[in-house]
Formats: C-alpha cells, sequence, structure tokens
C-alpha cells in the first residue's frame, strides 16, 4: 500500500497530571493486510474519561496502552481494503480503531457493523455507543429502576450520565441529575428531560438540598464521580437502594483517598453497591445496541456531541473532558 | 395468674459506652392472656451484637427499643399457656421472647416450633438459629460461593463467622478467618475446620499476611467488623468479588469515621458490596432452618454456645460480647 498512517502514541506516563505532552503525532507506512485482517478509515474517534485509566501505570480492569503504543480508542470508520470475507470493502463498523487515521484490525477489535445511511455514524460511539451501552448496563442490568423511583446520576450532562437520566425517564423514574455548571443544568433540563438537577458547585449542602427535591429518598444512584457528591447522595440511599460505580473522575486514583466509611450505611440500608465495567458486557452489545437503537428512532433518546476536528485535536479533547468543559459527547473528527 | 414476671428493661440509652447500668431488673404480675395470645416459659435467651444498634437513639433497621421497655431479644422456651390453637402448651418455640422469664406473644413474635428432643434448644438460638441464618443468607444468597473460591470471614471464631466458615466448606470453599486471640485461632481451626486463621492482634500486616495465605486473592468476603480488617481484605479482593456487610462492630457507630474510599477498588475489580439484615430473610426461615438443621445432623455444622446463667447476667454477657470475650455463641440460661 502507499498510504500513509498519522496515529497518536502515547510517549510517557501520567506523573500525575493528564497534559497533551503526553502525546506524539507520528507518521508510517501502512503495512500488508494478513489473512483475515482488514483496513479501516477512520471517521470519527472517541474521546473517554476510562483513558485516564488506560493510559496510567497502575493499569485498572485492561492493560495499560503501551509506551510508544498507539494510543487505545473506539471509533468509528469504513473499511477501505480487506482480506477478511465477513467484512466488505465499504461496511462501517464501530471497533477499538485507536487514535489513528487507518487502522488494520481483525473482528476481535470490531464490536458491530453500523448503517451509515440510518443514522448519523458519530451517534454509534455516543448514546449508541460505549456511553449508551454502559448507561444501560449500570441502571437496567445492575439497578433495575422501577417505576416511581428515583434516579440519581451524577455528571448529568456527560455522554454516559445523559443516557442514563434519559433511559431512567424511559422506565418510569424521577431522575434528578448532578452536574457543574448552570449551563450544563439547563442542558440536562431541556434536551435529557431531566426532573430536577443540581449545579454542585453553586450548592451549599447537596445532601440538603437532595432531601429537599428528593424527599422519598434515592433509590438508585448512578455514579460516575466518587469524592464528596456520592458522600452526599449516600446519605439519602433508600433501603434497597441500588448504587453502580461506573467511574470515579472526582476523585484522585492514587493514593487512594479517605472518605466516610459506608460500611454502616449499607446495612441499615441494606444497599448494594456495584463496580461496572462495560467490557463485560460487550457479548451483549448487539442485543443492547438494539434496545437502545429503537428508543433513538423514537426520539426517546438524544444525543449530543462536541466535536473537534482534525486528529491532532485528540489530546486536548481528552483534557478537556477530564475539566468537565466539553458539552455531550466528545468525539474526534478524524 | 399468679406468676410474677421477672424482666430487664432498658433504663437508657448508651452515651456512647454500653455498660450494665443501662439496664434495670423489674418484677411484674404476668397480666392474662387476650385472644390468640400464648404464654412462654422462657428456656434461653440470645445475646447478639445487634443488640448494640436497638438500643441506641439513632436507630438502624427497627425501632430503638424503647426507655423503660422490655431489652428485645430472642429465645427458645415452652409454652405454658395459651388462647391460640395453633400454639400448644408444651410446644417448644424460638421467637422475640425479650430478657424476661416469661413472654406473652403472638404468632407474629414466632420464628418457628423446634422439638426439644431432637437437638438441643440452644442450638436453636445459635447455628440452627439466627446466627445460622444470617451465615446462610449473607453467604449463600448474597455471595454465592463456588467450590475452589476463597471465602474470607471476620469474627471468624464468632457465633455468625463460625457458621460462615462451616456453610462455605461445606460448599467447597478454602475458608479464612479472622479472629482476636490465639486461643480464638485454636478454636477456629480444630472446632470449625477453618483451613486458615490470623489473629489480627499478632498480626502487623494483614493485607500481606493475607496475600501469603491466599495468594489467589478473596472471592467472597463476609463482614462483621468494617475498619481496618475491611480495609486490609479489600485490598486482596478479586475480580468479580462479592463481599456482604453483616456487622460493622469493629467501627464506631456515630460520627460516622473515615476510612479509604472503596470506589476505585470496586470499579477496577467489578466486585459488589451488598449489607445483609436477617431479618429480611425471615419469611425463608423454615426453609433455611432445614437446610441447617441437615447440615448439623450430618455432623457437618458445629455449634458452640457460652452460656451464662440467670436472667440478671444478661447485661454483663452483652458487655462482654461487645468486648469478644466470649468463645461461641452467646446465651443466658433463665
Amino acid at each position: 500500500m502507499d498510504l500513509i498512517n498519522t496515529k497518536i502514541i502515547l510517549k510517557k506516563r501520567p506523573d500525575p497530571e493528564i497534559n497533551e505532552s503526553l502525546f506524539d503525532l507520528v507518521d508510517e507506512k501502512i503495512r500488508d493486510l494478513k489473512e483475515n485482517e482488514f483496513l479501516i478509515e477512520v471517521h470519527y474517534l472517541s474521546v473517554d474519561p476510562a483513558m485516564r485509566g488506560w493510559i496510567s501505570k497502575v493499569g485498572n480492569y485492561s492493560e495499560p496502552v503501551k509506551i510508544n503504543g498507539t494510543m487505545r480508542s473506539l471509533g468509528v470508520g469504513k473499511i477501505i481494503a480487506s482480506k477478511n470475507n465477513a467484512f466488505l470493502v465499504d461496511e462501517y463498523v464501530v471497533g477499538w480503531l485507536g487514535w489513528q487515521k487507518y487502522s488494520i484490525v481483525d473482528r476481535n477489535h470490531i464490536q458491530i457493523k453500523v448503517n451509515p445511511n440510518d443514522v448519523p455514524i458519530s451517534a454509534n460511539l455516543g448514546v449508541l455507543g460505549l456511553n449508551g451501552i454502559t448507561a444501560y448496563a449500570g441502571l437496567v442490568d445492575k439497578c433495575k429502576p422501577l417505576k416511581g423511583e428515583t434516579v440519581v446520576v451524577t455528571t448529568a450532562a456527560g455522554s454516559v450520565g445523559s443516557a442514563v437520566g434519559q433511559i431512567a425517564k424511559i422506565y418510569g423514574s424521577k431522575t434528578i441529575g448532578l452536574t457543574s455548571t448552570d449551563k450544563k443544568k439547563s442542558i440536562c433540563i431541556d434536551d435529557f428531560n431531566f426532573d430536577k438537577v443540581i449545579n454542585y458547585n453553586s450548592t451549599k449542602d447537596i445532601s440538603s438540598c437532595l432531601k429537599k427535591i428528593a424527599p422519598d429518598g434515592v433509590d438508585c444512584f448512578f455514579d460516575n464521580v466518587g469524592g464528596e457528591q456520592f458522600d452526599h447522595i449516600m446519605e439519602n440511599l433508600n433501603i434497597g437502594g441500588r448504587v453502580v460505580i461506573c467511574g470515579t473522575i472526582g476523585m484522585q486514583s492514587f493514593p487512594i483517598p479517605n472518605g466516610p466509611r459506608i460500611n454502616r450505611t449499607l446495612l441499615v440500608k441494606r444497599a448494594k453497591i456495584e463496580g461496572l465495567l462495560v467490557l463485560d458486557y460487550f457479548d451483549k452489545y448487539s442485543e443492547i445496541y438494539q434496545k437502545l437503537y429503537n428508543w433513538y428512532k423514537e426520539g426517546k433518546l438524544k444525543n449530543k456531541e462536541d466535536i473537534s476536528f482534525g486528529l491532532e485535536t485528540a489530546p486536548t479533547s481528552l483534557v478537556n473532558i477530564l475539566k468537565g468543559t466539553n458539552l455531550g459527547k466528545q468525539l474526534v473528527k478524524v
């Protein structure tokens, strides 16, 4: 092949700050495809808070990205060459494409094929992608919200949080979101149909505020942040409460910070807390995708995107989502 | 009736210390039975760590014992008078009898009828009673231990802990207990068949010690204490680990103490932690009792008792179990 690929590699690990200097842009000639491989022209790349874990040396649920390795990322793109009969040229796929313009993959890298004429292909990285699957898995499968129950979600304007709020609404729950600015608060209410939203930066006592707007307490709590917001919400948990830990973006990773011990709350409330890793649900990807897709087509599930243009903008986009300055699912248009 | 009852009432609440001065011994004439009531001659009373919660003003899962009210307690005794066709004179029952010599109850106070000629009636308050039911509910129903998995339990020599260890063994798990003295450690190994036992008072670094004796990590963790032992065990939790919080006897109740935040551990390990209240399982009491009874008759489940004699010894027995000086299920022979 004569194509030149451009990719972003991880030069060094955060120590502990995550900034653009950890990454580097590299050009390379694209090698020939081996049997069963196919070549994808990458259209959109996903930028996710989980990347904080992927590049750290501590490692979490998956192997850390290697030093000088291509940055791990989900993406959507078009197959432009193939040595695999199940993946044909001109088909579109979602999968682990990496932060690069072209990606050589096999079927193990691919989650799903998508139709570019049906929904905007970028939506397959948002509410119809990892974020929607995550929201569904944590809320529906783990928390099992009931009609009339109260569901609280942190980072409510974010791509996972907003999907959680919308799905909880579909299940007939009362939805309460926490977010960081009044602008995001408006988005939560206007675009994502939350019943109540707390701007935690302008709220002195989150626990009391929550007690006021949810006097019947919290039945399901989908948490993406940890730390003080977590503590305040836990204080309002009902008997039989279900909590899912999807992220800890509001907490230092290492060393582990201290906070109020929750053992007694769990005991007295007979509550359950569970960690969620969406990768554990990848064998149900198509099944969950179909549900999300139906809701999306019915207008019950909205997708909001914050797109930056050019592969080279990916590291800055990552820095921004970790600061929370994005509005909607952060994508990079390659 | 001409019978005189002696009962122990709660005079005042702990502030925060629990000692004998909180209680008082009172005599009273026994009133006539109303329709559906029956009168029990109490033989044995149970003394449980949960009583710490029952007498506190904060309250937990149940209403606090009222000031000047009879101290709440499970017991076993013989029916000596009855106005209920379903509960006949000379039958033996286990139920909420209270710290007293005679108890007037109705069927709502009763868990089960027992045969005094089959197993020692006191065993119905130990491994065949609340403690066994608690162990079964938390371990089997919530943790679901598998053959070959590693189960860790705190207060391993205690009446719940020792039942957890023995049931885990029945399920083919490797059992590791934590206890406070070498004497209790021997009891755990010799009487309760634990594979490994840690004396946490003589172990400098519990986490490292656990890593050595359970190099494959911890799959199920049944916790009765909270605090530092909890932290050390959580550090060894495996992916997919299941934790049940049955008690927090090693933690201050109020104000809530700080400790390492567990959100990231739960996330990375996709672990589940759940509070257990045995009262939630009382609708399955007979069903679980039958399983425990079968194991007991097969010699797979041993019961160890620490009996004090005389109703008046109950408060001191409570103080002692909170200090952990008892060896086996603490009972009072009335």
